[in-house]
């Protein structure tokens, strides 16, 4: 078998370099968000740079027991007992486009409208305008907009962009991302920015590519999934989760009735 | 909590009915690939529907240890031993559209074949030219074709089609696969249809929609996941398993050589 | 890197061979469950076996979709739209000692109780009283016994029994089963057995060890996940799922009503 | 269906709280660590805390592309690469009691030789031979000891434990597994601590429970994990991974040879 070749971490007896760090030194002097941002990036980030991923880590990581990825997680924890793992990783696999994912989308959404400001050198509005107009003609969401709970406002979008203004890294993602947001109330209707949306727009302007947009969410969300399940394990019995359910299918049938089966049956 | 609805499984004290069929029923008198048609129909297969499932579900089943499915299964098995399930499901998550889930591509790409034959009345080669010419124009792959290891023919392929034209069951679906594998072979290179393009082809003739293309893959190979693990368990040592890298990132520095972190650090 | 080692599948270029049998012959002779029983035995099975095979399979597939495994796969399903593969892992993971797996431990149990019996000469009702009082004993839970919706008697056991009786194969295994039975409702309390406790019965008399029963419930239940998939995919929108929560922890607090925070916070 | 509880995260329309603060506060002031601590404790952790989580799970989050939780990772990053969740999911699942998940064996048995103390007044050294003594007796493996790469000194350790002498807060946790490691070299044979007994060490003295000796590994190791499946994405072609195996099983065999098959077929 080929030898798989990696850029992130070097280990072997006695050493283990992240990215060219000594993991000793990094356990010493870096806290995990550093961490974090190194091994998505080829650097350690700055103090504010640090302080937005801080932000967006604590703003994703749990909405409360209830969200599809708390729930599964304790299900999972509930009739696997066993093994913690398998719990977290239930919860994760709740993570997609439409649940925690957008921010993904939605930084490529941004891109492509910076994309096009650079190219055609149209204006932040018409870009942005632009965006949301073909998202409408081909029918599809805006990925990082509206909140089936915070309807009208997700109050997390206005603190963590104040703290990418306080620190100066605020640039076009964030600029645009509010761009879009008009745009949106204007072209379809007032849905505000969420925070996706806003952790997209920030991701972009700390120089991040797209697929880190889910990822981050990934990271924050594991911790809160982690004391879900520890708390699953520590204040219920087992198998106590029951979903109500109605059936409205098919009326009860004897196999006879089926002629398939009948004959199948004889052969 | 609002009540759930389905039509699929009707159970409570005393009694379990599937799509109508009494469970019980079912255990004396059908063959599980009988039920597996039942929970994605709405009906038992005939003698000949049932065969085809089989070959299907025996073609996909398992095809060595080193697949990507199958060696996940056996590093989760080797790291945790505890959860089977979780072992199982890490074979799972493998599973998509660049590994066992090509099915559900090609079952689309049939599905709009044959409706454009059906709107446009364009013959069977056509519409099976202008499908590749539109993939060659996207510069999209064909799912369905081509395989890293069979790279001449997938001999599973004229097996499942020969049972399907013995049967009666071979109809667009199938005629459309071959007409797909001309077109390509003319349009672009000859590359063969896999196993994922025959079980597509057979699946569209026998009703059913896209996506049990990759779901009828992950029942079979869920079967194959399960004899790995166990065996994994059964002959090797837990944590054997170690795949060679090599680091060929940034060079080892000192945490110092960072500016940001030396400043951070003494904030 | 070693070469793994496997007695399973042997596949290359043009060939594919499970346990040695050809998948071509197989595809064309053999049903699913014969494969799966070849899978995990060395030898393809007898009509008995396989009826028995089928019977298990088809009485763990489904019950309901809110059991833990389906309601996880629907949350799944419903968060992450693009994974197929990721929602039936999701409803994998909650299988565990809790849910679907106590077949495994009712193996054991089984062949603890044979294995008393063929060291010491202990009877039948001897044996299955000793494995009981163990039990109660270390205050640890029967696998195999009771069922939070069968309460009273889970009705697949008496017609998995009766099959394996028909076909002669029911032997020590499921006579131990019966054993078991009648020492816990003398020992304990009355609990019937469930479908779990049934199907380790057979496979114990089929030659199958422990894990296999957790692996074939796998099996099954990963055929009613796929339906419970497609279902939610077919008829719901995602994330419609809402689970209602009560918080009552902690009271809303200002940060700097913790004296860590607030000293901290001024380093 | 009946509400669930929760004393984690209380969310609705414009708030959400974790353990009573306000998460708009936390996104301002505290680290992503802090509400790890907070979310498994029920307070912010200090500085000299925090400095402790941080270190563990910089310690744990990354060892190289090869380690069973980063290859299964990337495996399914290869073969599934529309779903990101489902690969860092799956590298989770390699986690248990053998990859990652010592730190929760470890600080049971951490909890039970300082019980043992507490409870007959022995010494740390008298209590740390009767653990070592007992896992001799059983045959079991002693969780936290014994490395497959460093396998003389896991270069992790004294930096970890330096961290918790120089903030006061090495406690009986620390002392416990420094005893045990003495007893082991001189019971068994020399096996040094791994990272995975000295974060349970840590973590005793810190006050967590067991399970979050596991837990803890998983929020640090996802952070790995997702560079990991970046890494896959972004530099290699899906599905470019081959695992060598040879098959040593029975020979290739006719399905007539069987004679189950054969008149399992007639019938």
């Amino acid at each position: 078998m080929d030898t798989w070749r990696t850029a992130i971490v070097d280990a072997g007896p006695g050493h283990i370099r992240v990215k060219g760090y000594d993991v000793l030194d990094l356990m010493q002097r870096a806290s995990f968000t550093d961490l974090i941002f190194l091994l998505h990036h080829n650097r350690l980030p700055t103090a504010g740079e640090r302080r937005l991923i801080d932000a967006i880590l604590i703003g994703v990581a749990d909405h409360g027991a209830g969200a599809p990825s708390c729930a599964a997680a304790r299900l999972a924890a509930s009739g696997n007992r066993a093994s913690l793992s398998a719990a977290v990783a239930a919860g994760l696999l709740t993570i997609g486009d439409e649940h925690g994912g957008a921010g993904s989308g939605c930084m490529e959404l941004i891109a492509s409208g910076l994309a096009r400001m650079a190219s055609d050198g149209s204006s932040l509005t018409a870009a942005a305008r632009g965006v949301v107009n073909e998202a409408k003609v081909r029918g599809s969401r805006l990925p990082g907009f509206g909140h089936r709970v915070h309807s009208a406002t997700d109050p997390r979008v206005p603190v963590l962009f104040a703290l990418a203004e306080e620190s100066g890294l605020a640039r076009d993602g964030v600029r645009f991302a509010r761009a879009l947001e008009d745009a949106v109330g204007e072209l379809i209707t007032p849905l505000p920015l969420n925070i996706d949306g806003a952790l997209a727009a920030v991701l972009v302007d700390l120089g991040f590519p797209p697929p880190v947009g889910r990822l981050i969410f990934i990271i924050g969300r594991v911790a809160g999934l982690s004391a879900e399940v520890l708390e699953e394990h520590t204040r219920e019995k087992p198998m106590r989760i029951k979903i109500p359910v109605t059936y409205d299918g098919v009326a009860a049938r004897p196999v006879g009735a089926d002629p398939c089966v009948g004959s199948n049956r004889e052969e």
